[in-house]
């Protein structure tokens, strides 16, 4: 077992390390608290030693490659975003540098950045290499990433074309615990599947019928009628904003009959949304695990990193 | 002149006292910021006395009526809500009673609750009585009420017959102070009218291509595009926001053809809505001012709380 390269999955508050074989197994895996936004003393020079110093130790000719916010205005070495349709080859000869103490180059993955005329632009990080873990080369499918900052991207003949950011995660938070909704849920609840159904439903049917700004005060008014409990409540507004979602990805034509749906996520989220996709009427299946550690392999093999390889 | 009735419009944050004559004009009017959840020592007594103790004092067989929150589950007395459809007799019969020490009564006007078979329910406390300030007895209308939980109430002859609330303030306040697009935005510059018609055209729009969630994010990608700056933002996120309620309320059939749509709120919320609209191809005209006196009037009247008149 050869080591072959250092991939750092890198975003605002974690860092992920993986040591990968050269067949792009997971040798040695780290997962440290410094995300960008996060960093210890020392900066990101302290963030990396901490993460991975001693593989480099060990393996000083070792191949570094890293994806996510790292590569943001605030990261530690800006990439310029790669503008729609980005292939594997693309995104490959645009990597940004760092050079590191030892004098080897950190190299960092550049961002997919969307702007059609006339349109409202979009962005992402580190999920055009985690969809490059999922999809091979000839792929069509649409990625699902759930998160704080849910992306839809579409992937044609292995190249993203377009994509989506949703900020559902992000609202999830905000009206579960800052909203007058708080004061309706107890949000130490355990999932309740049910309600989390429920939920989908309302907010896949809100968009034809008023809307989710609606909806999301049907959380108050179903709670005040007694038909939903507390400990239901944050499953059911979990479904809406999720179905929210998933009813605006597929009124984009983001779900067009044919598409294979891939699920990027953790196990859990993963389960939460392949559940909404069937309570919508479409069918999703998981991605592969480790997809960002997968994808940082595939750019750095295709970016020549490996030398002879 | 003379007095003919103490109108309170008594909501969560404020309590507005009128003194009213009659032929429903007022001619004293007191603002005090004892709202249910702000009350003073002495609770709701003590905020009654400090409001408008004097016009008691000085006319205490006076007839007394209040509407909002002050009827809720945490107000001074439950009154159950008026099931839609709510005609202006409904409400009249159904008023709920607070005992004053001087052993007078305080009348207090019900809220108004929707629950169709299979839909979600709404409720509504203080509106239904600005809306009864706003139309007369034949009236078909669509009112719409502007705020932290904004409501479209349908009036058919006079009559409540369906309505919906939509969250926009609140999602206003909690996105633009709390979320990751509050760092894109200058809460403290001047409104910018067209960033707002902009939004609104997205918000709309938005409606039928990924929705508001995704629209959500794209306060931040603009941003980061340059084609959003600081102090323009916050008007954007605002026209998003209210461009997302026409547009769903829309969808419903709350704008159908022909319907007049008549916005109460004050005169700068007026404004926007009134152009939010005409972004979204309607037209909207504004409501009388002091329709919560207005409607405590009519209900007063409907009640016989005036005796012989």
């Amino acid at each position: 077992m050869t080591s072959q390269l250092i991939a750092l999955d890198w975003g605002t508050s974690r860092l992920r390390a993986y040591l990968l074989d050269d067949v792009s197994r997971v040798v040695e895996e780290r997962n440290e608290p410094f995300g960008i936004m996060n960093l210890p003393e020392g900066g990101f020079a302290a963030a990396f030693h901490s993460a991975c110093g001693d593989w480099v130790a060990a393996e000083p000719d070792l191949p570094i490659l890293a994806s996510g916010m790292v590569g943001s205005r605030l990261g530690w070495a800006e990439v310029p975003y790669h503008e729609c349709p980005a292939d594997l080859a693309g995104l490959a000869s645009q990597l940004g540098e760092v050079e590191l103490d030892n004098g080897r180059t950190l190299y960092v993955v550049s961002g997919v950045s969307m702007d059609p005329e006339g349109q409202v632009p979009d962005v992402m990080r580190g999920e055009e290499t985690q969809v490059y873990g999922a999809v091979g080369e000839a792929d069509n499918a649409t990625i699902v990433l759930p998160g704080t900052h849910s992306k839809w991207v579409r992937v044609e003949n292995g190249a993203i074309t377009s994509f989506a950011t949703f900020m559902t995660g992000e609202l999830y938070e905000l009206m579960s615990t800052q909203s007058i909704l708080a004061k309706t849920m107890d949000v130490t609840s355990a999932f309740d599947p049910v309600a989390f159904d429920d939920g989908v439903s309302a907010g896949v049917d809100g968009f034809v019928a008023d809307g989710v700004l609606h909806h999301l005060f049907g959380v108050r008014s179903l709670s005040l009628f007694g038909r939903l409990t507390p400990s239901a409540a944050s499953s059911y507004l979990s479904g809406l904003l999720v179905g929210a979602e998933v009813g605006g990805a597929t009124r984009a034509g983001r779900t067009e009959s044919g598409t294979r749906l891939i699920i990027l996520g953790d196990p859990e989220i993963t389960e939460r949304y392949m559940d909404a996709l069937d309570v919508a009427g479409l069918s999703g299946e998981p991605g592969p695990p480790n997809a960002a550690a997968a994808g940082l392999y595939r750019i750095a093999a295709r970016a020549g990193l490996f030398g002879g390889n």
